[in-house]
């Protein structure tokens, strides 16, 4: 498959003539071919119009024709081969074995989807029948389902260029739930956001959907981002990155006329809790595991563990010296982008010179790639020190080190929202457990006993989400079957002929959906 | 039972004492005893403290704990006798039988979300088991249900003194969810709220709850409402109200520093359409029904209908003169209060005066209340004047008369959200009903077939809610067993040892809740 540098709108591909853009080789720099000419204005345009055209057609598909599509983007991102591997290598730094293991992720969401819309429990069919015997009002037929919210805006992720990018878990949940997807391509993979792309427009075509079903814009600078969630046409936004641009992307979307919600998985330091029994009998495994888990990809995981809360007892000196050992041990890593590599390293060197942290291991720059690093503090410090909750995005992490429980326990109260929170616990620790699990409810999506938060799994009970300022909307997933609720409302349908009705609320259910009826 | 003019903090009642506020009788204007006194920043401070310590408790209730609670709330409500009938009476100006049936509402609601906490589908409980085969990566064992999302603030909504009030749907709906709730009373009815207060409180008690579970603030400005909804124990708002007070929330809880959603129902026109045969055939009939449900409890209703469609032809002048003769034998009503009675007389008078529009009937002032009015417009001064679109909330109505079903289409791709569209059709209409149902979708939460939108059944199917500004959230439902939804957030929990789990996701399922187990 030829990269062309296009944008693509309306089933075609076209030259934006809004200034250039270039995928740079992640471990050198150097400038990838081709330049990809930026959208106008007037392609954002396009592209939202012919969103709202297909609205109405796409979001009526049948839910066999709508997982068929699904199915097919999988397929087309499988055919498009080994060059999408190797672009996708050479514009992220990831290794070929995680760049495989992420198009496979991505390939089994969108199957996942196709499952998900094929048995309609998302509809949420709920009937209630006419009562007209009631008293003292006899009671009309009432009918809901779910509908799709409308066109949406897609964000792709810098640091999963397939899985959560063009065809990644927003637009495949976005799909699913009869949404067409604009998709804002990230910059710093624009030839991997153009190769799946073309599969997806591909899809819908040999699928005979609306042509405006789906749209890829590149953009040269902010105003296309900005203006796509400012577009009235636009009725939800999928976001993730930095929580400067989500909070960026929240307040348009508050301020315009019709207010709109944003989901956006932003920032978190995904504290690793060692419980006392646990760091007791094996402190040195949990450390050499936990740095395992920080150095995967980089660091570069939402579910980074960038925080480690355990108390200065027994079994601490194994902890720290095993994973101070595995941190001078791992192997440098290419970043995503030298940007990032950049902030990488000057988030390290921040927490390095602060005054009441104590660099354990790594954090020195060096050649081949950034390093890991291993910083520890008290729990007072933390506490006196809100800066030291800031994340450093990539393979760095903070110990706190706590004089007691109830210090641990105040240094989660202060903590904000986190996608998830580890802890690790033997036996003997789950009174402890159980007394802080009321507190870690509160502070996070997902809580994972004796594991990391990396590893987030694609499935019905993932819960990729997690109070403010880890999301903007703490009511919701990013990943697993559940993100399809993020683009659904509910519609109610009362006294309606049957030949009125969709399908799946019919009393002869013709799609043979999930239906509570009452009285049953 | 006693009115005291008190606030309602932690189990007791405290006289406020920032200032006073008093019940005004609807129908004369005329003080009712007692004073109020307005709650303190240090009361909100105390209120907003308590509901936060009372949450860990409260939210893990066991099911059938909180579904007793919520009928004793109901059962204490029906205790307080004719005194909170009387009370509620003068307060709005509601004659007895509404006020009764309100009543009753408000009971059926809180034992219908009884049933729905002992059911536990709100928990949507998924289950994924490990599977430590599955190559080429074992999957861990996750599990996921909903909790409450924190500390609710409610806003008693002037319109249901019961219903949408201290104990009505917003509180209902919250409480089911395991959420604490702080409720700012309605000024224009402080002693039905105080006594529905001491029913709340007295459950809380009876059942052995902790006193934060429930607070009743009286507000003699706006600065304890807005600092409820800024105040960072707080987690989400219910709110059902003008536009302008709706949007004020939005503004205060997405500015927060965390922010918070806000769950506020606002503004509504309710269009009527009535299809060519429909009018043919039965003009009259539906011109009677319309002001009937146009006159309803003073026309006073978040569902009267503010707007008829239809088109000129045979059938209208039958439809157009029976409603107008229905709107002037409709009896004179008491208002709610008198800014709002005032409101209306100004909306209706500002109506009448526009020069695109004829006064059809009514709309002149005069003793006794405040009587119906109907007015006519055509397609093109609706589509040119923006202001026509405007809520004037009371029994003032507006028909646009379309040139054709084009026009008439046009007219419903501009309208803005609403929380209901009716559509009056006859066999024959049948094909443009089934044309036009797309774009109903898109702008109502409620499509009602040879009816009214006036008559919101407490129901497992009903959705009252709509696309802004209907509601700030088209995603949700006030009315109805999935207004739980908008109090609840998903946590996953991964590898948890049995004895760790909530009762809800273990394996023997203790509390008999519906599982989604896979592999099943």
């Amino acid at each position: 498959m030829t990269i062309a540098g296009e944008n693509l709108i309306g089933g075609t591909g076209r030259r934006g003539s809004n200034g250039a853009l270039r995928g740079l080789a992640a471990a050198t720099g150097e400038a990838l071919e081709p330049a990809f000419g930026g959208a106008t204005a007037s392609d954002l345009e396009e592209a939202c119009a012919l969103a709202d055209a297909a609205f109405d057609t796409y979001r009526e598909t049948s839910l066999e024709a709508r997982a068929t599509f699904l199915e097919a983007i999988a397929e087309n991102i499988l055919a498009i081969g080994p060059e999408l591997v190797e672009r996708c290598m050479a514009e992220s730094g990831l290794p070929k074995g995680r760049v495989e293991g992420e198009r496979g992720r991505t390939v089994g969401q969108l199957r996942l989807f196709a499952a998900v819309v094929r048995e309609g429990r998302f509809l949420d069919v709920r009937i209630d029948k006419a009562l007209p015997e009631r008293t003292p009002m006899p009671r009309v037929d009432l009918r809901l389902r779910n509908i799709a919210v409308g066109p949406v805006a897609v964000f792709g992720a810098s640091n999963f260029p397939l899985a959560f990018s063009v065809a990644g878990g927003d637009t495949a949940s976005a799909l699913a739930a009869g949404c067409p997807v604009v998709v804002k391509a990230h910059s710093a993979h624009p030839g991997t956001s153009e190769l799946v792309g073309r599969a997806v427009q591909k899809a819908v075509a040999d699928c005979g959907l609306p042509a405006g079903t789906f749209a890829l814009l590149f953009d040269t600078g902010r105003a296309i981002g900005q203006g796509l969630v400012a577009d009235p046409r636009i009725k939800a936004v999928g976001f993730t990155g930095s929580r400067g641009g989500g909070t960026a992307l929240m307040q348009i979307a508050a301020n315009r006329p019709e207010p709109i919600p944003v989901y956006a998985e932003m920032s978190s330091i995904n504290p690793v809790v060692i419980l006392k029994n646990a760091l007791a009998a094996r402190g040195a495994q949990i450390g050499t595991e936990f740095v395992a888990a920080l150095t995967l990809g980089a660091g570069q995981f939402c579910t980074n563990p960038g925080l480690v809360l355990t108390l200065g007892g027994e079994g601490y000196e194994a902890f720290a010296s095993a994973a101070g050992a595995a941190v001078e041990a791992a192997a440098r890593q290419t970043m995503l982008t030298n940007g990032i590599a950049r902030t990488y390293r000057e988030g390290v060197a921040r927490t390095g010179a602060h005054g009441e942290v104590r660099t354990l291991a790594g954090g020195t720059p060096g050649e081949g790639g950034e390093g890991a690093a291993l910083f520890e503090t008290t729990d007072e410090a933390f506490l006196a020190h809100p800066e030291l909750q800031e994340e450093v995005f990539g393979a760095s992490s903070l110990i706190v080190r706590c004089k007691d429980e109830a210090s641990l326990r105040a240094v989660i109260a202060q903590m904000e929202g986190q996608l998830t929170i580890a802890v690790h616990l033997d036996a003997g620790d789950e009174p402890e457990a159980k007394a802080l699990l009321p507190l870690l409810e509160k502070k996070a999506g997902r809580i994972v006993a004796n594991g990391f938060g990396t590893g987030v799994e694609v499935a019905h009970a993932m819960v990729h989400g997690g109070p403010f300022p880890a999301t903007s909307d703490g009511r919701t997933t990013s990943v697993g079957s559940l993100a399809i609720a993020r683009f659904l409302r509910p519609v109610s349908y009362q006294s309606l002929a049957d030949a009125l009705l969709p399908e799946a609320l019919r009393d002869a259910n013709p799609w043979n959906v999930p239906q509570r009826i009452d009285p049953s």
